[in-house]
């Protein structure tokens, strides 16, 4: 249930209730791919960044440890310890994006395994069995996310199937969620719009989706190579088509600048890998754009990674600390990092509510891009 | 300054006090080699799982980032957010093990870093010099460790080149305490007591070093390769020969069944880097021995990895969720192997501790390795 609190132009700001708790939007989801968030991250940690919703990914908890050793321990939440709301992807990116040998059907992909080459099937039905086993608070439909650039007439076949797949989707996962021992009796189920970067057919995909009355509904196949501007275009040419009353959902998607530009054209929820990756390699982001903390004139500084930032690493760790450990390749390092690029993350969402709850938008988005723009060293 | 509080049988407990707060005896100190424990464990960590002391490694400081950056930084203390005792081993043990290249003369020892190659020369001046640039509370004299079996004859003359050096390390590192600038003026020195498997040249070198009214005794150069039964024989025959009124140090020792059996010998001060290397493999340690989560039986098993255990591991999390990162090489997986071993250490030398001040340490040590013997699994 969304529930829109402030518009401020086209940024939107919300709460959307779930079983496992109310969302404020807009809102950075933190990526756990295998149901841990890379660099030594845990659950406790979390609580300690300010996150809000942690994302695991389908294709990756099927092959290990299997959804259904996570449905015999109690799902997800319990598996990771983490009573707060967990989206699933579909695992059709990881189908598209990692799988080997793949053959797309009507029914599904038949595909290999990235990790031992074992034959599989997923189609919709597999998809949403293999989440209800989960038992996310968010599942998402299975979809095709075509690579960038796809021609044409690909483009909208694919899209057209995608749309058959969400019908699919939401029939088995309403039939799952009735059956006795299903973990999560009331997942929610996001759609997921597609058409590359054909304005016209996301156009015609959005208002065909936005019939089926999902609990939210999802931008993909974007952040997949084409160009930030073409990318600002689709959101615009495609959210007014979505459903007022519904969180939208940017996949993949992005730095801090490309979240800031996509809150003002309506988007509620993201996710992206950068905080977490970048981190381990060594990379912080900050209010005045990236550091590199490998970087040789941060041997002697004991200044924490950002001032008045108030992240775990930054409470107590100098920048000369967290540059030896990174040097000294320890997991220290790289955990520093990656919870301080997470608050930054989750930080940066609350202030971004914050200034569309107050109407002054614009004012902070463009002092933030400003900021970016001007490094500090 | 050591105090004896009890004594049952050769076990004793006592307090020691240092400019960083005072130890209780037995303890094991906690090894953070380059300034960081591994596995992703921060000195925050550390006051979580009861470390008493954090052990860092001369050489290594010295190679990376420098003990010269490490005092401009304000020391060790300042540089890793640790405001507790810290050992700085002298740097021998690893210039024996690691470095290549080295000539051993009557001014020190000559070698290349294993890191880039450099050539460095450590003598004891060299060592006192590095540990007084650290700022570390307890700094360890620069001896030779040679490897085991080594000849009567070699051990003899390593050993008395040995005792020269610790004249120059205390005469060194008394000059430095007394400098302007030095970070800590209190800085303590250990001596080290050598001799290999001979029991006749520990004596005399036992009773040497007693002589010189040194702030602690260590025992090095054993661990190397000798039986266990040859370790204890050594312990029997040396410690009563040092003093009586000084903690005593059994370097790089060992085993949980080795400390039980060391404290019983007298032994007050251990450091080894099982607890944080086997962690990293999968391997826990309990009161029921050595577990490894990578097994297949753990799958589903949702139990803290020992029933009762406070370590922050086990307060949440599940052998099958650990399991499955172990599996799934997430770093967080080792991160909760590390903290529960160093808890597990850091326990038992409680526990160790409470049974000889109860005069009931014999009791406690044949139930602890009983239990070790009938493994739960």
């Amino acid at each position: 249930m969304y529930r829109l609190i402030e518009q401020d132009g086209c940024a939107k700001s919300g709460e959307f209730e779930t079983v496992h708790g109310t969302i404020q939007t807009p809102v950075f989801m933190n990526v756990g791919t295998v149901a841990a968030i890379k660099g030594a991250v845990s659950t406790c940690d979390l609580n300690s960044i300010g996150t809000q919703v942690q994302l695991s990914n389908t294709y990756h908890l099927h092959l290990r440890p299997g959804d259904e050793v996570i449905k015999k321990l109690g799902g997800l939440h319990k598996f990771m310890v983490w009573d707060k709301p967990i989206l699933t992807d579909s695992g059709g990116f990881q189908v598209f994006s990692l799988a080997k040998l793949r053959k797309i059907r009507e029914e599904g992909v038949y595909f290999n395994s990235h990790i031992n080459g074992r034959k599989i099937f997923m189609g919709p039905e597999e998809s949403m069995q293999i989440q209800s086993n989960l038992g996310s608070t968010i599942a998402m439909a299975f979809d095709e996310c075509p690579p960038h650039p796809t021609d044409r007439a690909y483009i909208q076949n694919s899209v057209d199937r995608t749309t058959r797949w969400l019908l699919r989707c939401k029939n088995e996962l309403t039939r799952l969620n009735d059956l006795e021992d299903t973990i999560n009796k009331r997942q929610m189920l996001f759609a997921i719009n597609q058409g590359g970067t054909y304005a016209d057919i996301r156009i015609e995909h959005a208002k065909t989706i936005s019939d089926l009355d999902m609990d939210g509904y999802a931008i993909g196949g974007l952040a997949v190579g084409e160009s930030h501007e073409e990318m600002y275009h689709i959101l615009e040419e495609t959210v007014p088509h979505l459903p007022h009353n519904k969180p939208v959902y940017l996949m993949g998607v992005g730095t801090p600048a490309n979240i800031l530009e996509a809150v003002d054209r309506g988007v509620d929820f993201f996710d992206c890998v950068y905080p977490s990756r970048n981190g381990r390699h060594g990379h912080a982001y900050t209010r005045h754009g990236k550091m590199n903390l490998l970087n040789a004139k941060y041997e002697l500084d004991d200044r924490p990674i950002e001032e008045g930032c108030e992240c775990p690493a930054c409470q107590k760790y100098s920048r000369a600390y967290i540059r030896h450990l990174l040097k000294a390749k320890e997991m220290l390092g790289m955990r520093f990092l990656v919870l301080h690029n997470l608050y930054f993350y989750n930080h940066m969402m609350d202030e971004i509510r914050e200034a569309i709850r107050n109407k002054r938008y614009k004012e902070y988005k463009n002092q933030m891009l400003d900021n970016f723009r001007h490094k500090e060293d």
